[in-house]
């Protein structure tokens, strides 16, 4: 695309102080004109009412967030240059946070300077998603770059995300260089992991949680352990691995509680985990009438709020599982509860947390609260970079 | 006290929901009725409207906090077993925190069920504050039950605090128990601090920082390190044992710059270490101005906000010294900074943040988000407990 004929938009008057202030999304409604060409991801210079220069990013005519800024230069974002700088730099800060680490989040689209982009590097493999029209439309440009940094034996597209709807994108998974292994095997913590690369949950693995599974370390030694919504069991063979006398892992999905089983053997823990295919809401209630009770219940759901709209069904989602997941817990023992959703704030689930304890009749006691994985960074400018939100309470 | 004719409040109606919900404070405009003796630290039974108990804790008439909750059962909280129980369980927990280690806060007043009481403890000396009238009539009680328990060789009263007029209390600094080492020595993390148990800050030394502390290790290593408020200088040296090349204190007092001299040298660090005495806002816009860049800045302030009312302006103090500090990052730079004052939350501190940075002009990575040290517990049903914030921001 040639400089001097690129798509110009131009923002309404005061519009340009979020993104002044390092924030790349411009919303539709904050458009007063566009000129030039309006294709789904073609390139863009972004300016002030009065003409200032605010950045170059990409355009979507179909999307809310009509444009995302990639930089605040006068650059060139349709070439390979820019793509190696830009992932060379997010390599750069994970050798720097993991050395000798070959398994990590690479780019974390927004947090990285690449809204739109999620690559996971699992060993020799990659899993991406390109979840805007910006991105699918440089998909090549970004394959090569990648083939280039990092010679990987096989390129995944994960982009079966129903974000991409939103994008007039559609929904599905490629192999977009190389070969797939189908599954494949990582490390964390010493520990060994099946992921399923093509058909596993979001990018096949979820690596935001990495640091977060050391807290069951010195709390999970002899005790009971119960992992709600476990997907493959990292939590809870992490748990094993620490020292839990007997590990109960609860998915709704057989192949889930499959991969947890395939783990717990892996790492020689299969006669101290089990793997129960079950809805965990339902299972959490029939637990405590059984009389079973844990010394650490782990509550790891999925995203309940997908939306702003959808906020309130899913706080009542989120405060009965955590009323259940506190009443099962022994005197003493210990709830690690997170939530996935942006929508859903840290104050905000603190104040549910509470209502959940007071509910179940417990006194709880903050231990700590952590976020994601540092190969997900947040950008103060950008709130929305920061997702994940997990409170280790203690029943006291 | 004689549990038959003990002082009884009635609440208001539906003023129990808080405490029954594990809040220990009843607030004065929330009080229906009291019956029997109204003495400052009168024990009292707290009822609902209704009549039904709710529990036993102290009275203040000149408080607006009338009353907290010691205990939700019908106990006595005049007797040593009370206290030997309360401050046992403690106790406990901290030997299940830091085994082996003698210095720690031992007890965190409300977030250890002893609203109004503070005691840390320096190896063999405690240094304690009773900062409500409920905890000040009981201090006999108190040092009758930490000589039982602990056998210190002197407990110190650092009673000179601004809360307890609130309380109508004197402030005052007195010897309860035992010898006072005047000044002694304590370690962290392998390094040693000379500690001012009768005239330091606080109760002589900031133990609510000390996991922070190794913030630095990995990001110091050669860098140049601006440590501001450092009273006794924790977080400069242990930048500089952590490899900084060349640390430069800030405290307004002589008597802090003189206590970092002290345990710059007491380490080795003598070389790698400077004090001055200054106005650290001024001197950040100097240091600007003179050319001067870091690779750390920690701003650590003491609490610019003591009131909601004070909020307005300690918020422009925060903006102002958070601002100055990004200017003099280098690039790559990390900011440490902090919040010790309840009343500034954690999202309003970040949105300062972000708005300081915008003014700086520079892009910040938000790298973690930590609170105070799990010896100053938290309770989930308390907010007040929780007061520590601490961002560490990269300048990208």
């Amino acid at each position: 695309m040639n400089g001097t004929n690129r798509t110009r938009i131009i923002l309404n008057r005061g519009e340009e102080r979020r993104i002044r202030g390092g924030h790349p999304w411009v919303f539709s409604n904050e458009i007063r004109d566009i000129q030039g060409e309006r294709l789904p991801g073609i390139t863009a210079d972004i300016f002030d009412t009065g003409g200032g220069f605010l950045g170059t990013g990409y355009y979507n005519p179909r999307s809310l967030i009509a444009a995302r800024l990639l930089t605040r230069e006068r650059a060139d974002i349709d070439n390979r240059d820019f793509f190696l700088e830009r992932i060379g730099r997010a390599l750069a800060l994970r050798r720097q946070l993991y050395p000798g680490m070959e398994t990590f989040r690479l780019v974390h689209g927004e947090g990285d300077f690449l809204p739109g982009l999620v690559i996971d590097k699992y060993g020799e493999w990659l899993s991406i998603q390109l979840l805007t029209a910006g991105m699918d439309a440089r998909r090549e440009l970004i394959v090569a770059t990648l083939t280039e940094l990092l010679a990987p034996r096989g390129i995944v597209a994960r982009n079966d995300v129903a974000v991409r709807s939103l994008e007039g994108l559609v929904e599905e998974v490629e192999v977009l260089a190389g070969e797939t292994p189908g599954e494949l095997e990582i490390e964390e913590h010493g520990l060994r992991f099946r992921v399923d690369i093509m058909g596993g949950q979001k990018t096949g693995h979820f690596l935001d949680q990495k640091e977060n599974h050391l807290l069951l370390k010195g709390i999970s030694e002899g005790k009971r352990v119960l992992d709600c919504f476990s997907y493959s069991g990292s939590w809870g063979i992490h748990a094993a691995a620490f020292g839990a006398a007997e590990t109960l892992c609860l998915d709704v999905s057989e192949r889930a509680a499959a991969l947890v089983m395939a783990n717990a053997r892996l790492n020689g823990l299969g006669d101290r985990v089990r793997a129960e295919v079950c809805d965990a809401f339902e299972r959490l209630a029939s637990l405590r009438h059984e009389g079973r009770r844990f010394g650490v219940v782990v509550l790891d759901p999925p995203a309940f709020v997908k939306s702003k709209k959808a906020l309130k069904e899913a706080e009542k989602g989120y405060l009965t599982v955590n009323r259940r997941g506190m009443e099962l817990l022994e005197e003493g023992g210990y709830l690690i509860t997170c939530s996935c959703s942006y929508h859903m704030g840290r104050e905000p689930l603190r104040e549910l947390l509470a209502q959940a304890a007071r509910q179940a009749g417990r006194h709880m006691r903050v231990v700590g609260v952590r976020s994601q994985a540092p190969d997900h960074p947040v950008l103060l400018a950008v709130p929305e970079t920061e997702y994940l939100k997990c409170f280790i309470l203690q029943a006291v």
